[in-house]
């Protein structure tokens, strides 16, 4: 994919010239939005941009894409709407870190961190945290309306037809990425491991909604709806991009028991740590003696675990096999994702490239 | 307004309608949605429905509107905009509830609050509040993103110039509106008030932006829209709205100081509990002498003030005369917005019902 760098590229011009347009529209607010502004600015800079090529590479996989400069209209269309949804992700991890209590997010300040240390700076009245919390809520609003604004620029002049499935795409992504979310957060309060195929199902779901289809299949058939692709062509990403999107939650299920904090930038065992119950814990634990589950569950999700503690934990989850069960699950998920490709058709280099981007995203390492 | 309680009704039943096609469309979901959903509904119910009124009124100025059964597409269009203009400020509401850590709202569990003790209740693990925080973060999300679905379906056929328009302003607003809620946070967190001239600059920036224009002018303006208005017609209800919603807001800190519980569901002077710092109460205080002033800045903002020192309060500010010369600003504006319509020339009746309106906004008692 030498197409990857080119497009994150154009992306982030496009941000900029986005954030640049409102900052000149938003002068007769005054000064007091500069803090807002910047944040917005900072936040929106880097980042993997998977959505973005996701989106890019779905087009692609109906219509050839040229991303050479001067770009095309459609070539626009597609950086805009691949804009927009990188504005909404951003929105979303802004209101995410807050529900996850994440202070830090890619090696710097987490938004409301950042707002809450502003408060601190300043030495001003009330609360840090929840000023932090309250600028990075609204800070998350601002951009969700962008990203809709963004999105819908994407839009203009397409047939009208198109422009209300396409639309409604989007919509859908939005409303189940918040479900998804939901039941993440709600799997977080319950106090138990439910029994395992009911744990299961329920980590299926979220696997599903937060990450699979959010995260790769539904850009995917978003790009493809703006190349105006058959309803057997979105179908065929889909049926491609939810197994990857699987497999690239499941490899962050496995980073976050043994990855490299140097690459994850998290640390290490953050998910013990935290006790999220993942695809890969519940697998383990399912195949864990009553006796030893009860020392594994005294264990799981104490913030405090001892190096040796972690160790013992991680050597539990690889001895029960479930380690190797994930690895040939992500593999066997790319596999039926590599079938829909050959049931599919695309072109060759599409292909190739859908191919290239499945093994990336289920085979990082950061 | 007879038709005001007519809008009212068709505002719920089609938001209504729209809660239940979603609700069929998120079956694939499982039943966890149900909460969020039921959240959403039990919020939906009730409220002023001032946003929803102002844009119906806003196209009447232009277009006579005709609420009966069965609606005409032009009113469905309206009714249509006019609640995703309620699902958007219900979205708004949550999240603003969050940021002032209100528990209640209308006199119910604020989202948060109903959230945090379904986890209390449940007896799940974590903090009871952050669990509440974080479902109302998403419930909001998701309400936005269905106001903006619902506000693209009344665009459905309007030409396309038309639409852009429409959507522009309504675009606009929610930019405007979060950077209002965030002046309106960062006022809070300044630890003294600021000299006279600058602290009335900042509130006047929080008066027009989170009050007049997002509440009145704005909805106005895109009901006008929405009838095809000319920029004139448009500017006339801009130039009617601004002063009526500074008015609305006026008294709204005359009720945080002086308002009846029994009418506002709000603790009696709850602006001076929460040290809120508005145009009524800068006013006053610009009248103290300075050693006057110590006291009351002593006294202003302390949650545990006893009702001898709210009375206490209450007549300084009415000695002050600020209170009068409140009262006095919200005449002003009332007036200034009808001179705006007397130049605007709009029909008899709907002219008499912006005259309506102002003055229902201008002295309420709720």
């Amino acid at each position: 994919m030498q197409d990857s760098l080119e497009l994150a590229v154009l992306i982030q011009q496009r941000l900029d010239r986005f954030i640049d347009t409102q900052t000149a529209q938003l002068t007769a607010l005054g000064k007091d939005t500069a803090a807002l502004l910047n944040s917005a600015r900072k936040f929106l800079s880097g980042g993997k941009r998977f959505r973005a090529q996701a989106l890019a590479l779905g087009y692609q996989a109906i219509t050839p894409l040229h991303l050479g400069s001067p770009l095309n209209t459609e070539a626009a269309r597609v950086v805009t709407a691949a804009s927009a949804l990188e504005l909404f992700h951003a929105a979303a991890l802004i209101h995410d870190d807050i529900i996850d209590r994440s202070a830090t997010r890619r090696g710097h300040d987490a938004v409301h961190t950042a707002f809450s240390k502003q408060h601190i700076n300043a030495a001003w009245r009330g609360n840090s945290a929840h000023f932090g919390v309250s600028a990075a809520i609204l800070l998350g609003d601002l951009l969700q309306s962008w990203a809709d604004q963004l999105f819908q620029e994407a839009l203009t002049d397409l047939p009208a037809k198109q422009a209300q499935h396409v639309r409604s795409l989007f919509e859908k992504m939005r409303v189940e990425v918040a479900f998804g979310q939901y039941f993440d957060v709600l799997e977080e309060q319950y106090p138990e491991f439910a029994p395992h195929d009911i744990q299961m199902q329920r980590i299926t779901q979220v696997l599903t909604f937060k990450s699979a289809k959010y995260s790769v299949a539904d850009p995917l058939v978003i790009g493809a709806a703006f190349a105006n692709a058959t309803p057997e062509a979105e179908n065929a990403l889909l049926n491609y991009g939810i197994p990857v999107g699987i497999a690239f939650q499941l490899r962050d299920d496995i980073m976050g028991v043994f990855g490299d904090t140097s690459r994850t930038g998290k640390p290490v065992g953050d998910d013990l740590l935290s006790g999220k119950r993942t695809f890969l814990v519940a697998l383990a634990r399912a195949q864990l003696t009553a006796s030893i589950r009860g020392v594994f569950d005294e264990l799981f999700g104490n913030p405090d675990l001892s190096p040796k503690q972690l160790k013992l934990l991680q050597n539990t989850i690889t001895d029960t096999g479930a380690l190797t069960a994930t690895e040939e699950t992500i593999a066997k998920n790319l596999e039926t994702a590599f079938d829909a490709l050959t049931t599919a058709h695309f072109g060759h280099e599409a292909t190739q490239q859908l191919i290239g981007l499945a093994k990336k995203l289920a085979y990082r390492d950061s």
